[in-house]
């Protein structure tokens, strides 16, 4: 098997009568199983228990799922408007942190806005082609921050990611890792240490699948381990994806990610973020505005059905945290790679971008 | 329940024809059960799998298995003397790092020894008092541990640590958590962050549940959530148990251990180690020269029968790891709080305690 013959993670199938199928990511790796959502509500629950996660995946999802929530609407257009504008909020309430999917929601809002007056069928129409352009641009998003993220990963690198930031988070050939598949696809030799990534252990189960399936050398360690790897010099450069990044470079994601950016720092190793335009929250000044979802804490205290934690004692889930933009020796986009000397040149380039699209 | 309820974790029954009775705790916390060693091999197996961990209590736990291997020796001294010399060989291959396992080895040779000739069955009994007295003797200085460390817990201190160097970890009361529950005892009000510790979920399984039993508040995360509890300054100080301190204070601990004391460097909290003064191995001049254990990969990518890792993909599974003793505030033992300052000296005393015991 090669990267190539990886499923997409999530396709809309058929015409406007159709319906999203999606990778089953809460199966993986025992079986590649696909769910497939007809309905909002079933898109919703999919995103909430993380069927479908990564934060350009969830984006392409809710923005589907805006489609199935509205599709059927054929009274008047005024009455689609009111009823995506629900649906929207409600898609947004799946998941708080990753800003891709309100980034989603606001642009299927936008489309279904332009330009003239329609009926309600036309804009459906005018929607799932934007949620489809959505998927397609993600995917070609990924390939160019593949590009940009190449000169990083040379023969031999051996590189550590946490959480899986790979073609499963996206529609196609990932974010951290399309550096990575792109110096494989070249014949540059790479080892990647995935962090299992405790709770949901995202690292074990999608990043060793996904580039085991793709051919690259891929070692699973806890998280705790990665510390130890890099004191044995077993670690060239750390890159992992993003949910959302803040004006001055801040950066949510996986919870874990914070901590290892600060062990990458006291060991030299250089730490990179990889992410599409859409992650950008430049509305927001820093990383402290970031809302932090806080899961369910049996995520954390119950493994496979059986209880790890004692019956009363409370657990701690936050899903994510916030990595200072100082911390981060670049990060890689699909338009170039951002660093603190040239973050407010690109801000300018991602701001009418962001607000365009 | 008070920490006065929790059973012990390990303990002589009877007399030399007796057994071991120890707490198996591979079944926490979702039962409390007891597994008795009536011969070397079950022993053996207890400490391998980990029904009995925690560097003191393995060391006790040898100790007792020592005598275990011996007891029937009846024909000759000479001949138990080769049986001990066997048994010990064995024991201390159960587990390479922690150097209490092999000190308490050490000290039941020395004894076997002296003073003048003896018959088998006398012997015996002599070996039979050294186990349950290094038993008793940890349990001292467990207790004097908690009184060494008591000035670190503040009223209101919020303590972060890793695996589990509690009761269960020694014959009674701790290491790491000897200063926390000595005061609790005083009263003074106690939040303990505990790591889940992965793989194995000592932490989330063990330190929990003890805590929980005495009646402190303990609150269980992932690994890759203590970086985040301390950017959010929700951490006072971290304490942590140790298997084997080098001469230079480098100090090998349960993997995690050294990327938390690099953590807890960089948002300027105190790290401190606790640990009786068998734990130092003044032998060996730094880190390097500890040996780590590799353990099966199986423990990172299966849990609870259930695959988490791919089928082929390989899994790192260090048991431990060496924290700098530079980055180590203090390492309480049960004869002084051991700081970079007062090492040379300290390093004199515990020299002759640990050849003459």
């Amino acid at each position: 098997m090669s990267l190539a013959d990886l499923p997409r993670t999530i396709e809309w199938i058929g015409e406007l009568d159709g319906f999203v199928r999606m990778i089953d990511q809460t199966k993986l790796p025992e079986s590649l199983e696909f769910i497939d959502c007809r309905d909002v509500s079933t898109m919703w629950h999919a995103i909430k228990r993380l069927s479908v996660r990564g934060a350009p995946a969830i984006g392409i999802a809710a923005a589907m799922g805006a489609v199935l929530a509205v599709r059927d609407e054929t009274v008047s257009a005024d009455g689609l408007l009111v009823k995506l504008e629900d649906a929207c909020r409600y898609l947004a309430s799946s998941r708080p942190t990753a800003v891709n999917l309100t980034w989603a929601l606001e642009r299927m809002k936008r489309v279904a806005h332009a330009p003239a007056r329609e009926n309600a069928k036309a804009i459906c129409i005018r929607l799932l082609n934007a949620a489809k352009q959505i998927r397609d641009e993600d995917e070609a998003a990924c390939r160019a921050i593949g590009k940009y993220g190449l000169p990083l990963i040379n023969d031999g690198a051996r590189i550590l990611t946490h959480c899986n930031a790979g073609s499963l988070a996206t529609a196609y050939y990932g974010t951290a890792l399309a550096p990575i598949y792109a110096a494989h696809e070249l014949g540059r030799r790479v080892t990647v240490f995935a962090d299992e990534t405790r709770p949901l252990l995202q690292g074990a189960r999608l990043t060793a699948w996904e580039l085991q399936s793709a051919g690259v050398d891929v070692r699973v360690l806890c998280d705790g381990a990665a510390a130890s790897l890099m004191q044995r010099r077993q670690v060239d450069l750390v890159i992992t994806g993003a949910d959302r990044i803040a004006a001055n470079g801040d950066t949510a994601n996986k919870i874990g990610t914070y901590g290892l950016a600060l062990l990458a720092k006291a060991h030299g190793i250089p730490f990179y973020v990889a992410a599409p335009s859409s992650t950008f929250d430049l509305a927001i000044p820093d990383g402290s505005a970031i809302p932090i979802e806080q899961r369910d804490p049996g995520e954390v205290g119950i493994g496979f059905g059986r209880s790890t934690v004692p019956e009363g004692v409370p657990c701690l889930n936050p899903a994510f945290d916030v990595t200072p933009g100082n911390l981060i020796a670049g990060i890689v986009t699909e338009i170039a790679v951002v660093t603190p000397v040239n973050r407010e040149t690109i801000a300018k380039q991602l701001n009418p971008l962001q607000f365009s699209r």
